[in-house]
Formats: C-alpha cells, structure tokens, sequence
C-alpha cells in the first residue's frame, strides 16, 4: 500500500516539497506505515522544472486531482482561483488535501471546511501561517481544552525586514523597500505583504482557530505599512520603541461578565456578549518586549489561554524550505490517517462570536503634529482630547525653543507628540481628524498606534 | 454518547484537571462531538478533597481503572509504580490514556508504548515536558516531514527560578534554594530538579521523539546545580554570560557522510555511523542569547530542522494550571478519536540510533583555577591542556598584582581562568583532572560548560 499525492505546483515552495519527499522517502515510509509517492505535478510550463520526473509533469490539474490513483492533493500554487476549484473538486472525490494558500483560507475557508466534513477527509494548512513555526496545530489540538484569549504577533517576513532594515540604518521606507527586493524578501508587486493584506489573512486563519469563530479576510482591520516613516521609527527609538507590523486578534469581553482574561483589550456595553477583535497595523513596541527584536523575515507569535499562560513560538515564517516542512507534518498526518483509519480535527467554529470592528476596540495612539508656535495651541489639543474622553498619558512639544519675536515663532512652528492612554480606537481616530481640521495644527506627521504596554508580559525583561 | 475518563490523582494538576473539564464542560463537548464526563477520581485521602464531587472520589484506582464503563485514563500521579502497573491495566483492556509522568516515560516509555500499539489505543504525554508548551506534538507531528537536529533548553522551572534569583541578588546557592521553597518553586525535597533528574527525563522524552530513537533517562549524561556558586554567576556576567541548566539533545554526524546539519556538535570515527547526544548540566550561555532571558520558572526549547530552520518554544514550564491546559489538549484529542474512530500517531522508534556518550562529545569549558603565584605556573596549566589536544580560546589571571618578594605573592596566590575551544568532553574533564593534580594549582574552583557561542542562531542579536 502506498499513499500517491497529486501536487498542484511547483515553485519555491512545491520544489522543496519534491526535494523533502525524494531525499526523506526511507524515513517518511517508516513514519507513516506506508511509502508516499508523487502521482504527478502539475505545473504551467513543464520546461522550468528540470529537476522533476518529467513523466510527473502535467498542465492539467484537473485531470490530475480526478485520478481515481491520488489519495492525498497537496496544493501550493495559491490565489484563490483556480485552487478553490481544484481543491473542492478534490474534497468531493474523497481525496484529503494539504494547502498553504492563505488567502483563499481567509476568503473561503467555510466552503473548503464543510466539503471536508461533508466528505469526511482531512483539510489541513499549516502552512498557510507562519511558515516552518508550528502554530496551527498547537491552537487547533494543544490547547483545545483551553480558553485562547489573545493571538498576536508579527506573521509576515517581507514587512519585517523592511521595518527592521529602517531601524537598523535609519534608511527611509522606499530604500528598504527595493533592499527586500533586491534580496527577495519581497515580490515584484510587493502589495499584499506591505498593504498588511497577507498578514490579514493570516489573523483570520489565526482568529478563527483561536476562538472557534469563523472570521474571514474582510473582517480583519488592515493597515499596512507604506506610511511609517524614518522619522516615525526615530522618534519610536526615542521612546526605547521599535516599529513593528502586528497582527493582533483577542477575545472583547462582554459588560457584567467575569472573564478570566482580565482587561483583554475591550470594553463592551451593558449586556453585550463577548466578541473578538482581529486587526493589522504597524504600531510600537517597548524595545525590551521579546518581539521587538524579531528580526529579518522570522516571525513570532504570542499566545494567551486562560490555564495555559502565556505561550511565545518563534521560527521562519516565509521561505521555500521552512513552508514545506510545514506542507510535509500535514502530508504526514494524512497520510497516516489514509494509512491506519480516521481524520483530524475537524474545523470547530461552533462559537459563533461576533466580531468587532476597529472603531470599538481599546488602543493607544502616538500623535505627531506640526503646530504653530503660539499661545494657545496645547490647549486647543489637549481639549480635543479631552472633548473625547481621550486620555494624555505622556506629552513632549519640540521646536519651540527659539524665544524672541512671536512672528518669529509662529513661522519656525513646533513639533507636539501625544500618546495617549488606551480609548475606543473610534474616538482616537475621531480626536485625529478633529486635529487635523484645527487651525494651529499645520499638520498631523504620523498617527502609530502602541502596543506591548502595561500588558504583564512575562518576565522577559517587560515592564508590567 | 459521551467519553468517560478515570482521573488517577488530584493534586496541583489534578484539581486544575478537574476545574477545567468543569468550567468548559459545553465548549470541550462542542469541540470533541460528545461530552467528557469524569467517572471517577482516585485520590490517597478523599477528605481531603473536598472540591470534587464525593461520588466521584475512590481510593482504589485499579477499581476504577478496570470499569467498563470508563473510556480514557489520565494519570497525574507521577512516579513509577503504581503509575505503570495501572497505565498497562488501562491500555491492555483497551483503554486510551494521557499522562504528565515524566519519569516513567524516560525510564519504561518503550513498555507503554508497546503495549499501547498492541492494544491499538491511543498514548499521550504532552504534559510530561513544559507544561503548557505544545513541544511534544510539534515535534511528533508538525515536524514528522523533516529532520530535527537539535532541541536544546530550559525545562526545568525550579533551576531557572534559582539560578535567575542569584543572577538577580547576588545570593548564593542555599539562600536561592530556601526562596524558591518559600514561593512554592522548589517541593521540599528538591533533589529531581536541582540534581537534574527532572530535565534529565524530559531530554529523553524529547530525544526519542525528535530522533525516532528510544533514549531512556539512563542515557542521559546529568549534572546539577548544586555546585553553582555566586562566585560563578559573576564570573559568567562578566564574560557576558549567565548560567542556565540546559537540556541539550542533539545528532551526532558520523563521518565521512554529508548531514544537513553540518558541525551539529559531535565527530565520528572514521566510518562510524550518525549516533545522538542527550544531555544535562548547568552552562555559561551569552546574554544575548534568547535563552539568557527566560526568567523564572518559564522554559524555552529550542528546535533546529533541516527544513524548518530554527525554532523556538516559550512558555510556563509548570503549574498546576499550565501542565492541566495540557493534560486537557491531550484529553480532548483522545476524545475526538474515541468519538470518530482513529488514532493518533504511535510511537515512532525506528532509526534506532545509538547514544553517544558525553566523553565524545564536543563541548567547552569555563575552568576557573586557584593557583600559586610563582614562575612556571601558566606553562605548566597550558601544557596539559597541549598534551590533550584542547586548544585555549582565553585565559585570564588574576590576583598576582602584588609585587615584590616572591614568598609574599606565593603566599596570596592568583586564580587562572581558562576558557576552551570545543574539544571531546572527556578530553576536557582529563584535563581538569590533571590539573587538580598539579603542585602549582592549589584547588579547581569551578568547571562549567560553555553553550551558545559559534552557533550561527538567528538574528535575535546572537553573533553567530
């Protein structure tokens, strides 16, 4: 008996999957009861993969996922069509399937998971999150006797690096930009990284499997990170910050009940059930929080669970090789399964929670403006501060040291940061618009939410 | 149809077991398909248990064990017997079992697993190893499609807290010991943690699975942190360092064959085959390694795979409420599998390696040396180190300002450190040996191992 997989492409990383599948076969045998061998590839142009049996290629991936000899379809090709398509007309037939494709996940997932259960074979996607860091698996089956409150972390490479380059030689965001390009960090149309898409994505699939809720890509708050500036990652170092793209998805308590998570982050209104929250934005971080010094293109991820504690997983999140170690546990898994009888976990969203938009989560803002120097101007700030019920936990105005003349002042303005405590992100967004229309505020330089404080991390050095 | 589960022990764990099966009663029946009701718990003094329903309490567990009525086993007792004799009873009639019992599975794990696979019921032991980290199914599971070469770290809360309490105070061993006993760290006999006996087992849980090689606690090379001194934990901060209890497992390449791996830490003979190393004992690791910042009682693990790279692991190594979140997450996948049919992964022991003992090993010294302040004293200690092939990366004397007459500088004597290449662990202990015999050298203040440098580790501010 063997199990026979249907690839469905073969670029960085369905190579590697071909390469792990070949030089590991003696011990994937023995690992799974039974050989795993490749029943095709399908490819678009056969010529570019020279390092494949050609008698496995084939442009035809649906005449390879209908093979009646295909137990198990392995699909990296991504996009949502046409592996949608395939990957249904593969369920249907009784085939399990292994993915990496977040973003139809994201969009989709529902359909994918009732055709599996439907059917009663395997749907798995490590790899869709993450890359090489096992992640999936420790929500979905390690802590499925717990209560996850908080998922949040830094889950794409190509943002990472380009934020970590800024940081390391003050470069702006254009220049780091064409550095991850030229090292291959980032793709031709850099889009779905720098625009926050792919880590939204990633926090859907993430929330989902957290908090038995089906929350897609459309329900993900997405800001990605075109706007950070070299200055906004100065003055971030200024305040012993880094900068960093995070993906954050936690539990909002429900008003009058007890939750154990304590403060995760939302206050709800008389009455309100529980909800979740799943957002994309760069924000700073105490540099002494285990997350600022994520580096390059690795990831990390923070977990909360109510028995558990806290749980930190770090790895490669991106990369040919570390993607298909993630394809390879899930091949393994279902291939033991064709092999001895029986599934994985099924998809589990029985929860139902619904999810919060942006406007009605706690956060905090770090405020830059460019202001008149002149009487009157931190008043009329703070008051539209205070005209929200914002409050100012720290204040520093530069710029205005030049005494002298008032004409003098006024023409040379100032600079006045504000960082506020945590508040409804709708009223700290509705305070910065208000700003912006003021008359003594020349402009609004940058708007950065932070993170990472006065949360008790752990004694990784964080401030509690 | 629900699943019925005997819980032998109610201790820390246990009663964190309990709670925890009852506060999330709807959600584990919604996430396994079937309710989880407890049939019994069997405890030594019922009276002393009075949170937990008195029909369910039993003071004869092999009675309960033997039901019919009981589906699943969970064994928070710890030690060896009577823990194997009632895991065997439960596995041979046909019952699953989830266990925290490091011990009996570093000693006896090949009898459970045996006979788990005979009777074709389902063995976990995710809370043996680091509490709440999901570590043992990623390395099982996730990583079944790649080859692990090295996990590496702290597994053992009760060493970390003491050794990160003198590293914070300046306190000494003793005084450490006593404030960890105070806080509930440290158990009143503390031998197991602060002998190494605890990480011990848990190295060869984690070997035999990242390995798919039976280790036994047996093969583990163990030391301590009973001779650690304040004296020591200064002498490593001012190298940069600070000392950690280490668990280390890691392949050993043969020669003459190509690994992966490349420098994993050992050199074969010629033609000898791949072998792996398992060990523990207390090491100097930089600062700026991540693991010089796990405080407390917290565990890291470290995991390198071929494909995957470099992983990390973090989270409360121990606890009632951690090691139940993963007693719980083992429960709820036996459930799943009793409801759905199927197993989980056996036991996978196949490449049958064989363990290299700690003298081949290629480890580094930190040897600090109280020594006569005369001529000739440096040459002799070099020498011993030439005569055994150990290359000296640094030396530092110190204590031989004083000037003058050489009776007066005999009298006060200076102490040598020596730091070490990597050299075959006997060759290094030989070493000490020698020099403790040497007429210059009046006493071996300390030898401790040095980990973590020369390793290319990531870009967590680790020189590689």
């Amino acid at each position: 008996m063997s199990v026979r997989v249907a690839l469905l492409g073969c670029g960085t990383v369905g190579t590697e999957v071909v390469r792990l599948l070949e030089d590991q076969a003696g011990d994937l045998a023995a690992r799974v009861g039974a050989p795993i061998e490749l029943a095709g590839v399908a490819v678009r142009r056969p010529g570019r993969h020279p390092g494949v049996r050609q008698e496995l290629l084939t442009t035809d991936p649906a005449a390879l996922v209908a093979r009646d000899d295909v137990d198990v379809v392995v699909e990296v090709v991504g996009g949502i069509e046409p592996a949608r398509s395939l990957l249904l007309q593969a369920i249907k037939s009784g085939k399990s399937v292994v993915t990496a494709n977040k973003a139809l996940l994201a969009e989709d997932g529902a359909t994918l998971a009732e055709a599996a259960d439907a059917a009663g074979v395997d749907l798995y996607y490590e790899a869709s999150v993450a890359g090489a860091i096992p992640l999936l698996r420790p929500l979905r089956e390690s802590l499925a006797g717990d209560r996850i409150t908080r998922v949040a972390g830094i889950v794409n490479g190509t943002t990472n690096f380009i934020l970590s380059a800024m940081a390391t030689s003050g470069a702006g965001y254009a220049e780091a930009l064409e550095e991850a390009t030229r090292l291959g960090y980032a793709e031709a149309d850099p889009t779905a990284d720098v625009d926050g898409y792919d880590a939204a994505s990633k926090a859907a699939i993430l929330a989902t499997i957290a908090f038995h809720t089906r929350v897609t890509a459309a329900d993900v708050h997405c800001e990605g990170i075109r706007t950070v500036t070299a200055a906004d990652i100065a003055a971030a170092e200024g305040l012993g910050c880094a900068i960093k793209l995070l993906a954050i998805c936690e539990r909002v308590p429900g008003a009058g009940r007890g939750t154990a998570a304590g403060g995760a982050g939302g206050v709800g209104e008389l009455g309100a059930p529980e909800s979740v929250s799943a957002r994309v934005y760069p924000a700073m971080i105490p540099l002494s929080h285990p997350l600022a010094s994520v580096g390059e293109a690795f990831n990390a991820v923070f977990v909360e669970a109510d028995a558990a504690g806290q749980l930190m997983f770090y790895g490669q999140g991106a990369g040919g090789a570390p993607t298909a170690s993630a394809v390879l546990g899930d091949l393994v898994a279902v291939a033991r399964n064709r092999v001895g009888g029986g599934r994985g976990p099924r998809e589990s969203a029985y929860a139902s929670l619904p999810v919060r938009p942006i406007g009605d989560v706690l956060t905090r803002y770090h405020v830059s403006l460019e202001v008149a120097d002149r009487t009157g101007v931190l008043s009329a700030v703070a008051g539209e501060f205070a005209r929200r019920g914002v409050s100012i936990a720290a204040v520093r105005q530069t710029g205005g040291e030049a005494d002298g003349e008032q004409s003098a002042r006024e023409q040379q303005g100032a600079r006045l940061v504000v960082v506020t405590h945590g508040a409804p992100d709708s009223a700290l967004a509705a305070t910065v618009e208000a700003l912006a229309g003021l008359d003594v505020v020349r402009g609004v330089e940058s708007v950065l939410r932070v993170e990472g404080l006065g949360r008790p991390v752990s004694t990784l050095g964080v401030a509690g």
